[in-house]
């Protein structure tokens, strides 16, 4: 089937869907759940097929990311289960006013209608984001990597199967089937069939969206995070944050890339960071941190002299940025330039200093005395997530299932007139 | 100034809007509107050499809509005076969670950054964007129409002393000052310069924001709004609704454009719409409404023949297409292929007919025995507007200050990882 010709047919289900009740939905998804369970063996021989084609041309990592096994399998039913679980976004009355002429105005929460996810090779991601995209109310188009077609392709079969099961159309799901580049583009221009696209994945993705879409699109994350150690900061706290913010998942979008430090602090500061991070990691096997550092903070500790575009890089590994700056006022400047707006962070006792940086830094989300590594869906306790959108339309930071909808005003009168 | 160079002044004014509290917006405010008054002499020595500039070269309904008066720059800065008097949509908390791990996760509304406004002709446009922009703790670039500059100019240049005397930065608003299409170009392509652009015009400048733009916009709307008049119809009440959102003001976004007659009522119905719309406001010396009837109405009453395109034109004039439909069901599906998802309304006094209408309508405003004309910001008690949205991310119908808000996750900690 042409990408065109899917997305007619989810466009032509997306009527089924909104009107589709929570008990429908959620009887679907434990469906779907079953349905991947139940149809294991087709999952796990495609995958095998996908892991064949694939070695020797990407790394042993990305291998890894591809692979399925029954616990994986049976981690993505449970993640299907865990959205069944969860308050249905759609309907619910965000607000409500009776004007004095007697109208009722309820501003309702609304499915998007079609969301098309483009994204990579982890398998599991297609039935991740069709459950959030389904029991959202909206007819859902995945566009997953080539490396992982086929299983993507083995899932969604069984996920259809779940659809069908409790009545609701299998073609409020679809896989396109084309992998090349032109696929993407098509989603990207198909305005009028795509009601949302969300790009998850690198750089260079989210750059083509932004520049040829023409259909609503959510940008989610790359995370240049950084973490402002004021002068008023618990060092101790300032140590355990920063560590963790770098080291706990170096490869993820909220993970710290630089380490701002007041002047007041950094020589007391400083040679206990590199303790930490480089020789006291190292000392018990584990990863050292490579400290990249600006004039300031080599003139009080060894390290790699940082060049500019440190600053401006996502390491997505264990190097950390430094730089000493002058108090908050330098710290929140220095973001403004280099943040991609995603998390940042201020360690300090003074709660003056604390409340300029949370008012000051334009990101999605600002921490203060905690590390960025929160900015997740579930740990902000929406149940899940989507991705993080580093925009400013719609959605920022973790998108959840009320973020997945949009709303209407639905009004009711008696006959009233202008 | 080049437009880029506005734009940079206006960058860099938006850390001082983003920090002013609502005390000092609101004193700005009242300066402004105090200092409109005070340049009336200057702005309607502008505003008439943009008359004499354009006499010939527009309409009279256009001319009128560009002439300004000292009643109309009164009115311009009551509407300043009454943005100031709404409550600050900044800093709000729209959702608060203190998570098991301690941690407070404050949702906190903040604001965009640099908000653009691209507008035509009508010079008050220019005080009422700029109010509801900066009121939102945005910096505000407007681009009027090549008719009103000067009279814009002028506008903005008492309103620029009014920020300055309340300590705000001039450089928060800007007027572009090119007025060819080069200059909305540069803004809907000023990526990292325009946080917000709004577009308020036709439809060829919407069309041109898709398809070009790379920095966010929010589109506002052209209206095809429909009208079903359903078989459990209070008739009379239908008259009343039907002229009044068709007549009421014809060359607004919210007034029908199309009614839809459900067969079981046709016959009763469409006799008394042509005596109501045609014969008898031509009696009383109203402008009557020219119907354009489908082939089952055009069998019923006399009228002009409808043409397809009957169906997806934004008349702005006394003309109301009329199709008969066979019940909710297929005025739905029509509403589905011609609205252009502004505001549509069902007449009838049965509940489960309105709710299969209201949930199946994927509109901005869906209305139950009202009429389209409420679509509008001071209606739904949102006390102002900067236009009514007809897309479906961020904002959708009319957006107030909290739709010209974004918001962050701000989240305070006791050194919490993860």
């Amino acid at each position: 089937m042409t990408t065109m010709e899917l997305l007619a047919q989810a466009r032509g289900a997306k009527g089924a869907m909104a009107l589709a009740d929570s008990e429908q939905k959620n009887r679907a998804l434990l469906a779907m759940a079953d349905a991947l369970e139940r149809r294991q063996g087709d999952i796990l021989a495609a995958n095998a097929q996908d892991l064949e084609a694939a070695r020797g041309t990407i790394s042993e990592v990305m291998l890894d990311r591809l692979a399925l096994s029954p616990q994986r399998i049976a981690g993505m039913a449970q993640g299907i289960r865990e959205v069944a679980a969860l308050p249905d976004p759609v309907g619910k009355v965000l607000a409500r006013v009776e004007r004095p002429n007697g109208l009722v105005i309820e501003k309702t929460a609304v499915p998007m209608g079609v969301i098309a996810i483009i994204y990579e090779s982890r398998p599991n991601v297609t039935s991740d984001a069709a459950a959030l995209a389904l029991k959202a109310g909206s007819a859902c188009v995945l566009r997953g990597g080539k490396e992982a077609h086929r299983s993507a392709a083995a899932i969604t079969a069984a996920l259809k199967e779940g659809l069908a099961e409790a009545g609701l159309p299998r073609e409020a799901l679809q896989l396109v089937e084309d992998t090349t580049r032109a696929s993407s583009r098509e989603l990207m221009t198909a305005a009028g069939y795509v009601d949302l696209l969300i790009p998850r994945g690198g750089a260079g993705l989210i750059r083509a969206c932004v520049e040829q879409a023409t259909v609503p699109v959510i940008e989610t994350g790359t995370g240049i995070c950084h973490i402002y150690v004021d002068g008023a900061a618990d060092l101790d706290m300032a140590l355990d944050i920063v560590e963790n913010a770098k080291c706990s998942r170096p490869s993820v979008c909220n993970a710290a890339e630089v380490c701002l430090v007041d002047r007041a602090c950094a020589p007391a500061f400083l040679p206990r960071l590199k303790e930490r991070l480089a020789d006291g990691r190292a000392a018990k096997g584990e990863p050292p941190v490579e400290l990249r550092l600006d004039l300031a903070a080599a003139a009080l500790i060894p390290g790699t002299p940082a060049g500019e575009a440190d600053f401006d890089t996502e390491f997505l590994d264990y190097i950390l940025a430094v730089k000493v700056v002058d108090g908050v006022e330098e710290a929140v400047a220095h973001i403004a330039r280099h943040s991609t707006h995603h998390s940042d962070c201020i360690i300090t006792g003074d709660e003056g200093t604390a409340r300029r940086f949370l008012a000051g830094v334009d990101s999605a989300a600002v921490y203060w005395n905690a590390s960025t590594r929160f900015t997740d869906g579930g740990e902000f306790g929406l149940g899940c997530e989507m991705g993080i959108s580093t925009q400013k339309l719609h959605a920022r930071g973790p998108m959840g299932l009320q973020e997945l909808c949009t709303y209407q005003y639905r009004i009711r009168g008696t006959g009233q007139i202008r």
